[in-house]
């Protein structure tokens, strides 16, 4: 996802630079561009140099002002990065979380048939017999999970009686980890408290988004589509 | 157009660095973006500072390390700066003009009825009675403007005999200068060399877009959608 070349980041930076002084349509000068941004002159003709070799800026010079049009290409280097940008869903909110290993609980009731069997019809999937669980770090990140679970309405999926013993009810909810879509488990009866979410999802997240105990991890508390 | 703001300036330049790091959806920590971008690491610390008052990223921190979010309002604004950047259809190719008073010909020939009457049947408006002339300053531009010229389909408003004279037809491409959508007009009899433009439009160019003589402006080689 990275853009690998740094001259071309460069180049995304101050293309923007020149959009917001109103350089979409129109031509800008250094001095303007320098005074609009605060961005020191010989910086930015630098950057300059660098956009115009590519071909993403044109240069006309009148008298001693250099003028800077955004390109055909340039403007073509900036939707891409557009689309980068509104690619997926817009989520409600985005929160931190931080990845650590639970009790084994999770695993625990991702492997009773009676789970299993309700999770793939509400959900189209097997669960991975396994819970990531996150713990959330600040305190309004934890009101905002809060304010989700009242907005969104859960899918709830029915607890059932398994060898005379009964299992609750689940609620779950749809969450993006680093923009993998997956589900975030609540179950009626509860071990943890609110500030720790469960995930689950048809694959091994640690595997599949290469985590460990301590990292930090982008959730994006969705709604269903 | 303009975002009046440089706080905010400086937050998107930040955002989009995370982006383009790969933090659309994955905590980045600092000494990450300071070493995909090339941004020193001090500046990075004053915007991130300005973004998170503003409520643009999240923090994490984690032992030493601090991570950044792009949060949901940091998406948000993201969003309206790609709607600014893909407003408008894309041009074929953009290139400079200088503004020029010519001889004042084309006044004396959107003047003429003939002329009138068929421009207005065949671009919807009668034009205002003068042309804007453009000087395209470099040679690359030139040979930019015949390519179009040979790729895009003219609209051709026929010539025609008035008081015993005849006039010649003329070719219309549509341009866009600085932004506004108008007409480059090619008499069939040409008194400009290739370096040279001339626009109509309904409007007072040089008044609605507030030239003069020597102003560089924009135009977008377009084609008839």
């Amino acid at each position: 996802m990275a853009i690998s070349n740094r001259v071309n980041q460069r180049t995304v930076l101050l293309l923007i630079s020149l959009i917001q002084s109103g350089g979409r349509d129109k031509p800008i000068s250094l001095s303007d561009l320098a005074e609009f941004t605060g961005i020191p002159k010989p910086t930015l003709v630098r950057w300059f140099k660098e956009a115009e070799n590519g071909g993403y800026v044109i240069r006309a010079v009148k008298g001693k002002r250099h003028h800077f049009i955004v390109s055909a290409k340039g403007l073509a280097l900036l939707n891409g990065v557009c689309e980068l940008i509104s690619s997926g869903e817009k989520p409600i909110e985005r929160i931190a979380g931080e990845v650590f290993t639970g009790l084994g609980e999770g695993a625990y009731y991702m492997s009773l048939e009676g789970y299993r069997r309700e999770f793939l019809k509400h959900l189209g999937y097997e669960p991975f017999k396994g819970t990531l669980n996150l713990r959330i770090i600040s305190k309004s990140a934890i009101y905002s999970v809060i304010k989700w679970i009242e907005k969104v309405r859960p899918v709830i999926v029915p607890g059932f009686t398994e060898s005379g013993r009964t299992f609750g009810s689940v609620r779950i909810y749809p969450v993006r980890l680093n923009g993998e879509l997956c589900h975030a488990i609540f179950p009626e009866r509860r071990h943890y408290n609110a500030d720790v979410i469960e995930v689950i999802s048809k694959d091994n997240l640690r595997r599949k988004l290469n985590l460990k105990d301590g990292d930090i991890v982008t959730v994006d508390l969705l709604s269903w589509d």
